[in-house]
């Protein structure tokens, strides 16, 4: 079984390896007494998240979410890194491969599908909806420093 | 010039396609009246998102992001998706490759090099730091539906 690795880390950063996107497939994640989840990783913990959660997931072909989720608080991305699938919200199913990216609100029932012939990898990201407000464009929160970039 | 092309949107969610990973550097940012950022693509706009920004950028060897930054509330979460690079937090220096990710808090003074041979491409997202209180565990949040799941 595949673990995340600690790179590095100080007073403002943790930096991890999750391993290269083929061995995501490799994690197992345990769901109950008789049930572990393969191809699935949770990074909030290795990676000390404050405000997100993020996950990675490879869908052998054939395989879905298994079943349709929403959320009470929480807007996701999606991002699909490798393959082909299907989509869907609320009954809307569309294709997606590599580069597709889905924003779902917390409402939004959904679900995924490896619905080619090789392995399909994802990233989903979580964090709460509508936290932005106008003054929270990220063109306004970054301090771009005055200070010499060495290496 | 490449831009995102939607894919499908609903009351609940937007689907865009970015193209592949190695599409990122084809993509072109407007910095002012003279200068334009080759490879670099945020997505909160073409995604409706609300509490996040997520942007990709690609670094062509020797390249790296042209100075240090922080912010003033968001926490950020860079993912390498291919290529090999060194990245820096507050001056600690570290080696990165495809599946290494890396969380900054705001006041992290960070910047990102690519100092391989190969087109470096990173996704990074940015989200409100401190937003989650125990409560706000994703298992908590989210609500798996006792609904039919088909396609």
């Amino acid at each position: 079984m595949k673990t995340v690795q600690q790179i590095k880390s100080g007073k403002n950063f943790n930096a991890v390896n999750l391993g290269t996107m083929n061995e995501v497939i490799n994690y197992e994640l345990p769901m109950g007494k008789d049930f572990t989840l393969k191809g699935k990783v949770f990074l909030s913990q290795a990676l000390g998240l404050t405000g997100a959660e993020m996950s990675f997931q490879t869908l052998v072909p054939g395989q879905d979410s298994g079943f349709l989720h929403t959320h009470k608080t929480h807007e996701e991305i999606y991002v699909i890194i490798s393959g082909e699938g299907q989509y869907q919200v609320d009954g809307e199913i569309f294709p997606v491969s590599e580069g597709s990216i889905i924003r779902v609100s917390p409402d939004g029932k959904r679900a995924l599908k490896n619905s080619g012939t090789s392995n399909l990898t994802m990233l989903c990201i979580q964090y709460k909806a509508n936290a932005f407000t106008e003054k929270d464009s990220p063109m306004e929160d970054g301090i771009i420093l005055n200070e010499k970039l060495s290496w």
